[in-house]
């Protein structure tokens, strides 16, 4: 073909004639001036056909191209933005579980299934970035600051259950959703009053208010009822002072008050739990409280029989209840998931409580990644801690030569009961053989039998020690109160765990992620999570903050005069979770 | 237009009969039946006019589509994969540096420069994933395995220096560089034979084996020389044993046989660094030692009117000169930078130095970022820790009493020397005063004189604690060559900071990383690590695995009578470490 000749000019190319003509056509079509010598219709009609082939070859490649083009940018900004109709958003919480609590649960699972090192958590795989944890008060913040971080999407100080530093309510995510016509849900280990649950759906100044956060939970709150869902425990804010197991400072009955003014569905057992056929079989709102204060520790739990629900299942009830509640609406749902007790654990220095506490978060979590990899409906998952508890270490050097590299999982592998519930056990067992002491006699023959049974049952069968020292079960007969801390040392030492306090640290937390939420990869303020929550639901939070504003001044409570509580002092900040430490939890 | 009209069939719509005839010309073109009823040349020129417009217009329109469509695929491509041509990669270790250091140290720096709680350090911008680094020996790994795993991307026993468990020697990304036409540089704040930069460029059993390790770095090696560039501490692993400051076994001179059998250029000296003018008067391969041992820590450094190179400065100094040296080629460079030393505060379990450690790798992190925001060369920044030390928590329980939540960055803020430093400087004031005591009043007068020196030009001006106990004072006079722990454990406690040994620790380690290292976001393992580092520049290590076994067989050292030394024993693994902890420094 010769260089100047037009593609296409002449498809056949029969002609003797072509590429002259070609050349003529080429001036015209350049020129716009006739120099065709004599009328040939059949070229120009073959010219035509090429030309027009050209055009719709060329149309349709632009058509492929932009349709290409444009699926691999939406795909590109899918990964950040928001779908654009009905969605849910799950957002779990590992209360006090650092970064420490994961290598030393993942080593555990790996020795314990004699797997390699390769296997690991569903959570690790997940993992997308970490979260920057300090409040307004202190560099150490507690869960009711941290809290409020992902609540109100901003910081405030120790002890806020979604208020701000200046006093004033801060309108929270599950508020905001369910005004925008979403269903809700809160699903805890803990009581349902405890700081993490609380900073979704009340509003007091000091996290220790909890019997104004019961009432504000089930529907005393300016609002009105923000809730669909709630498991968990904690029943005992909700019993009326009058009754066994409560532990209100007044008489009010909240689980009747929800029931008679707020139509909840109210159950309070495992029979009642098992009824939900796993969320297949729920009315809303549902109100079930399984514990007068926290549901067992995993390691006890599964150890009675699973005679309360596990976190896994109630994940699970929840997000069918929530889904089958959504069918057909064009909202979907705001659900909050607490793996409450990895926080306990970590005050209680207890590295076996720890590690099950952990798996059984991570159990969870598969089950929401799952439900969200078979829903129909767009969702997404986001999951983090609110800051590290016991300043954990897989780590102890415990002579002052220099230690060897390593620790030790078999040790808490021998362990089959959290050393808090051994402590229970103890001081049961002490209040019903302490009669009987009489003589001094009596007195070396108890202690001989108190010590034998402190060796074989709670040592030896419990923690799986068969090396126990004269001095360590001393030390739990010295101070029976403290031998919950007595049992956990015993077991982190053994296992070479290190702990720096009873309370919290300041270590960046991770955040885990399902698709969809690539906004949080990295690091980041908690705040941004909080921020990232109410975005992914294209939330109006400001309009429920005003609305909290204007209503709190005009209505009162019955049992503080104001919904907020009081003013906290400089003190009762810096010691808000003084008084939540359960130092002395009781057998479950 | 009438709908079955094509497009641009009559651009100029002049004639009165373009409809018609634009009708029967698509019916020719689409039957190929010729139609026309007579010869009428002026539509036909237009048409085709119209019909050339068409396809140029939709051909353009093609390649704007297809190139805009290739760029958008390369982008996205790009996070994961290989640029085509010329390529750098920088790898950065911050030795010994967990999770809990960068929460310390950035509050810190917040306090410092009263900054807000935003406010972050330059890796916190560049936070990307965490690794994982248990080791075949431990589930805690050393130095030597961790930084294995990162030039073999293999896991390995303790103690491993690019070996494996089998005792055969790994080839190493920088070794498989150098082989594939790269530049290759190693720089430090330690000794240049220390585990991490003696994992890239040497082979020996046992990480204790550091004369053997300097002597394969300038090129006594199975492959030659595979080192260019070599910045750091451990002079005294190159000067013979009959040398004041020299810690070789042997009278062998490595930095002769550096220069007469290796071409090395060799200095030793702040002045000799100067004269580099920051690289851009360098010739290579070039050995600088700036220090017998450590580089001083940066808090004793700045105290020191800055008479040894910072890591920032070895590291721009570093990168000019290896921009400078691969000009010309086709190849860029691998350059590994490690901030060696933040694991030292961590075993000494000192705050006060290990803060401002990490802010001196914070600085040379935003240096290597700067170059590759300017360079004209592609490139990344990877950057990561081998393992944690210390077992550090931000948060310490001083008394049995439940802690407030908090920490107190102002201790540190206070402090201006390294308790090692401190320490070294006790022990030199008792070695020039110890001959002066001959009597019981002697003693006396000394022993208040003693105290009056520790407290007031250590403790004090140290520090800048001002109310040490009787008890700290006399700890640090009962056992001076452990007054660093003590000074370390005073800062400590003030500040409520938390450690749990003076070895390493389990916890995952964060990974950071430039535009282009999108492949290691989320949890990986650190064997990860080093593959994508060999991924990235493409290299075929494994046929330097098979050339270092082959040759191995083949060639003896001159002190070992084999280039990999001993077999070490299952204790010696176990304790690999040991050797290594710096009880006892001394004055820089």
């Amino acid at each position: 073909m010769a260089p100047n000749e037009p593609l296409f000019a002449d498809r056949r190319g029969s002609s003797i004639h072509s590429e002259e003509r070609a050349a003529d056509e080429d001036t015209a079509l350049l020129t716009g001036q006739k120099s065709f010598s004599a009328p040939q219709n059949r070229s120009h009609f073959w010219r035509e056909v090429g030309l027009f082939t050209w055009a719709v070859i060329a149309t349709a490649a632009v058509i492929v191209l932009a349709v290409l083009s444009q699926h691999q940018t939406t795909s590109e900004d899918g990964k950040n933005s928001k779908p654009a109709g009905k969605r849910n958003l799950i957002f779990m919480v590992s209360d006090g579980m650092g970064p420490a609590s994961l290598s030393m649960t993942r080593s555990f699972r790996q020795f314990q299934g004699s797997l390699p090192y390769g296997d690991v958590l569903v959570l690790d795989q997940h993992f997308i970035g970490s979260s920057r944890t300090r409040s307004t008060s202190s560099y150490v913040t507690d869960s009711a600051a941290g809290a409020t971080a992902f609540s109100c999407g901003l910081k405030s100080y120790n002890g806020a259950i979604s208020m701000l530093p200046d006093q004033t309510p801060c309108g929270t995510v599950l508020e905001a959703a369910k005004r925008a016509g979403y269903m809700t849900g809160l699903v805890v280990t803990t009581d349902i009053t405890d700081a993490t649950p609380a900073c979704f759906a009340s509003h007091v100044r000091l996290r220790s208010e909890e019997d104004s956060i019961a009432q504000q939970e089930v529907g005393e709150h300016p609002l009105g009822r923000v809730v669909d869902l709630m498991l968990g425990g904690g029943r005992c804010h909700f019993l009326p002072n009058t009754t066994d197991g409560s532990c209100r400072e007044d008489d009010r009955d909240i689980t009747k008050l929800a029931q008679e003014s707020f139509g909840w569905n109210y159950i309070d057992s495992r029979k009642d739990f098992d009824n939900l056929k796993l969320g297949y079989n729920v009315e809303l709102p549902l109100l079930g409280l399984f514990a007068e204060h926290d549901i067992p520790y995993e390691i006890d739990r599964r150890n009675m029989n699973d005679v309360y629900p596990s976190l896994e299942e109630m994940a699970r009830t929840a997000l069918n209840a929530l889904t089958a509640a959504t069918k057909d609406s064009e909202k979907g749902f705001f659900l909050m998931i607490e793996a409450s007790r990895i926080d306990h654990a970590g005050h209680g220095n207890d590295p076996a409580a720890q590690v099950n506490e952990v798996l059984g978060y991570d159990r969870a979590f598969a089950t929401v990644v799952e439900f969200l990899d078979e829903s129909e409906v767009e969702g997404v998952l986001v999951a983090t801690s609110d800051h590290e508890t016991g300043g954990l270490s897989v780590a102890r050097q415990l002579h002052p030569e220099y230690p060897h590299y390593g620790w030790y999982p078999q040790v808490l592998a021998n362990v089959s009961h959290s050393a808090s519930y051994l402590s229970s056990q103890l001081r049961s067992h002490i209040g019903q053989t302490v009669d009987h002491s009489n003589s001094l006699e009596d007195d070396e023959t108890r202690k001989a039998s108190l010590e034998k049974y402190i060796n074989e049952e709670l040592v030896q069968k419990g923690l799986g020690i068969q090396d126990a020292t004269p001095e360590e079960i001393q030390r739990v007969i010295d101070i029976p109160l403290l031998s919950s801390y007595t049992f956990a040392d015993m077991v982190s030492r053994r296992a070479q765990i290190g702990w720096s306090t009873h309370g919290h640290s300041a270590v960046d937390v991770n955040i885990y992620g399902s698709k969809g939420t690539d906004a949080l990869h990295g690091n980041h303020e908690n705040t941004e999570v909080g921020e990232f929550l109410r975005n992914y639901l294209e939330l109006d939070v400001q309009s429920v903050t005003d609305e909290l504003i204007e209503k709190s001044t005009t209505i009162t409570t019955s049992n503080s005069g104001n919904w907020f509580g009081r003013v906290p002092s400089e003190e009762e900040i810096q010691s808000a979770s003084r008084h939540y430490e359960r130092l002395y939890p009781e057998a479950p």
